[in-house]
């Protein structure tokens, strides 16, 4: 770690989201910071890339004292942008992104925009970790999460992530109640069970809304999901490669071609 | 496996895709095919799924003897709507998506709508296999793919594959040499190293279009990567549990929090 580390930030839900603020607030404490987020809403983007379309840059000037720029593109175009574009030369000691509105424990890593920054910070060998707020309002509070997120963000900076991982932290919504601490966890097995709300539009044509609810599978007490409902921060170390490594004995021994 | 297996077809490059009709074509040997695609291109996009905004389904008859509907959403969204709306209370005995234009090897399966649509059946519990041919062209010639995708496809109905996981299949491009056979592999260790081309619009705005190159720093020949090199059919088991469990001990025992 250099003396004033570097520290990009980006998030999912814009760069006018409440919660990038507390995240450029707390690392403007920790070293110097340069913003690099979508310029609209890219919630449940997952690793979506822009092919085949152009990207717009803008630097805008909405935080004290830190360069900033408005993109275009996906949460994964912002990080690509940052390192390829606007840092060129500079590798940031540390990418974090968020604070997500909401929770991205279990499955909805997959769906994540906050997440798929990170792991593209992790792609490009920065310690990277995706920070989400389990609270979907616009209007939460997010002063209780500061003090975690510094002191995660801390041990990133001086003791580094392994090679090819990201860390998922999720932190419980602001209640009476003290958090208890952190829970380093698995990813919860759980899913989305999807609903599709069927309605006709002014000119008689049929659409959906898609909704879903969270179904919990998992009866284990080292997952992200009990960690969050029993008021613990959780943090899930993430790795993109996807490889189900333990399946392929299995596979070479049990299919014939 | 049912007397005559329901099989889901989707893919990203949409429902009008060359390649999907070759998938059609196997699958239809093979039992009953229902296919849900997207009704436009949606490469790159990843995990991506519709948050915040309407679907629109449509059935339409492009392919013989086969209920088809395009969606206007993602490849993950596709699946979504084809569990819960479209088949309701039958599940797939196996889905299939593709067969993409253009390598998902290596680190692009995390950018990959093929994938994620195979990735998102193996959260609703079937057996999901995503192809890819290794060739971006339009015109691809998929032939020579057909025995490949029949070999895997009826080894995945009798056997299954494990739960959570879902198969990346890669077929090298048509050569005179025939295919020498499959390979299951890892996913190599490469990554898009990008560059972003700067110009102006006719109104004196700028704007980027992002390139890149594919580098692979992969030396090992247990690799996707390397079986398409030497001309073998990849089949990478991939895993939505994104969690890096060799990890979690390190992180217990070396961060103070």
């Amino acid at each position: 770690m250099s003396a004033s580390p570097l520290i990009l930030i980006s998030n999912d839900d814009g760069i006018t989201a409440p919660g990038i603020r507390t995240l450029v607030k707390v690392m403007k404490e920790l070293g110097e910071v340069v913003v690099v987020a979508p310029n609209s809403p890219q919630s449940g983007m997952g690793h979506a890339i822009t092919v085949g379309d152009t990207l717009r840059l803008e630097e805008v000037d909405i935080f004290d004292d830190v360069k900033a720029y408005e993109c275009s593109g996906t949460p994964a175009d912002c990080v690509k942008m940052a390192k390829h574009y606007v840092l060129k030369d500079r590798q940031p000691d540390l990418i974090v992104s968020g604070i997500n509105h909401g929770s991205n424990t279990s499955i909805s890593v997959l769906y994540s925009g906050t997440m798929s920054a990170a792991l593209e910070g992790a792609i490009e060998g920065m310690p990277a970790i995706g920070f989400s707020l389990c609270d979907y309002s616009w209007g939460a509070d997010f002063s209780h999460t500061e003090k975690w997120i510094k002191i995660i963000a801390e041990q990133a900076l001086s003791k580094g992530i392994s090679k090819g991982v990201a860390l998922n932290v999720n932190i419980p919504t602001k209640q009476n109640e003290e958090i208890k601490g952190i829970k380093i966890c698995r990813q919860a097995r759980a899913k989305w069970e999807e609903n599709f709300d069927e309605r006709n539009d002014p000119f008689g044509r049929r659409y959906f809304w898609m909704a879903g609810n969270f179904v919990n599978f998992d009866k284990g007490e080292d997952n992200d999901e009990w960690a969050i409902a029993n008021n613990y921060v959780s943090i899930v170390p993430c790795q993109y490669d996807l490889t189900a490594h333990h399946t392929i004995t299995e596979l070479n021994e049990e299919w014939e071609f």
